[in-house]
């Protein structure tokens, strides 16, 4: 299986983190995507993935398979054990939701914000912004981490009492707000905790790595 | 089992076909939260639901699911024969994707254009509009349409050669398209040829009247 991705981004770190939570590594091969030099964009790569984002899997079929969320479900799937997707109907749909939300209020908010409120990936890739709205954007990022810290204020993991599919999109909003050194509010003790804690697991901690 | 939800909403549609899919509709309730009126907006819908949005399922033992690939995983798990979200590893992940992929190029680009470019739900719930973002979307749609007819010039659903939650994810989109008067492009013989199929299904056929 290849996976197309590209060794900073946020979105890409969600699916190394996956992989690595189901110990996939090494049946991957990494062809790296330079986001910079917007290789994602062109005729040849909308053809995998119509939307121009990484990451994309490729399966040895030839099956394509884009989005963080539907590369996990595969992925989580493939040896009959899901650990982060859920195994109970109530689980799944806990799990998605949050899953969701945690991509809507937080790290699609923070993706907005750099691409149209900061020079993003430079002129010749973004060659249309709005500031207003990717302000607009990390302001809903910001309100997003408050929320979240609530959660994290009841619960141990954003989607209950086990690690999920969820935790992986949040901290995809954790990575991003530290590219972009948006600062998580200082009140977010929860979230701040919650976050140190998944870093001490070696797929978070190693994520940058993987590719290599 | 209750379904909070709208009666012309395309979200909500989405629920219900699913629903229907699975022959659960009668048990479920339906509350009809007023979206003119802004009741998804106030706190006590966003202690349901953080995102203020519609449909929310709640369980008898008081979960709270919101988004609709999150009700429709929980829906399609409940009785252990998946129908709508794929059995196999494979399946799931082309599904999620192309659910995703129906919702970012068509159903929510709409959803955007609906909220920002026109009057929306109204001055007191439309608090901030960006119009130029929301004209931005529409294009989008438009060009997503174009997208799914030539994936549907080449199979029969959305996600291949089966029914399933990616082909309700652009129904909803077809449905908002309707409401908006944003004329599906002529050409795409396909795409409309796929939809005038997919409303000879009783699911399809039937949501607006489903709560009644
Ligand atoms: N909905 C997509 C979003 C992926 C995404 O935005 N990826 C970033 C990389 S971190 C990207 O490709 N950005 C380039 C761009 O939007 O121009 C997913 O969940 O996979
Ligand atoms: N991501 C959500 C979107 C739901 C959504 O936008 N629902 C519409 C109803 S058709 C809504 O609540 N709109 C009200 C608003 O955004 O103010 C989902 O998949 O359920």
């Amino acid at each position: 299986m290849t996976i197309y991705d590209w060794h900073t981004g946020p979105y890409p770190a969600r699916v190394r983190i996956a992989l690595a939570e189901k110990g996939l590594q090494s049946r991957l091969r990494f062809v790296s995507v330079d986001l910079r030099k917007g290789e994602h964009k062109t005729e040849a790569f909308r053809a995998k993935n119509y939307s121009g984002t990484l990451p994309v899997l490729e399966l040895d079929d030839g099956t394509l398979i884009a989005e963080c969320t539907a590369i996990t479900e595969y992925v989580d799937a493939l040896d009959g054990t899901p650990v982060l997707t859920g195994r109970t109907p109530r689980e799944k749909g806990v799990i998605h939701m949050m899953s969701r939300r945690a991509e809507l209020e937080v790290l699609d908010a923070l993706s907005l914000y750099f691409h149209h409120a900061t020079p993003g990936l430079g002129p010749h890739v973004e060659v249309y912004q709005n500031p207003e709205w990717g302000l607009y954007q990390r302001d809903k990022a910001l309100r997003g981490m408050r929320y979240f810290d609530g959660v994290l204020r009841r619960q141990s993991f954003v989607a209950g009492e086990a690690f999920s599919m969820a935790d992986i999109a949040l901290i995809g909003g954790m990575i991003f707000a530290g590219l972009l050194r948006v600062p998580v509010p200082e009140e977010c003790e929860a979230l701040n905790a919650w976050y140190a804690r998944m870093q001490e697991r070696p797929s978070v901690r190693n994520w940058r790595t993987m590719s290599a």
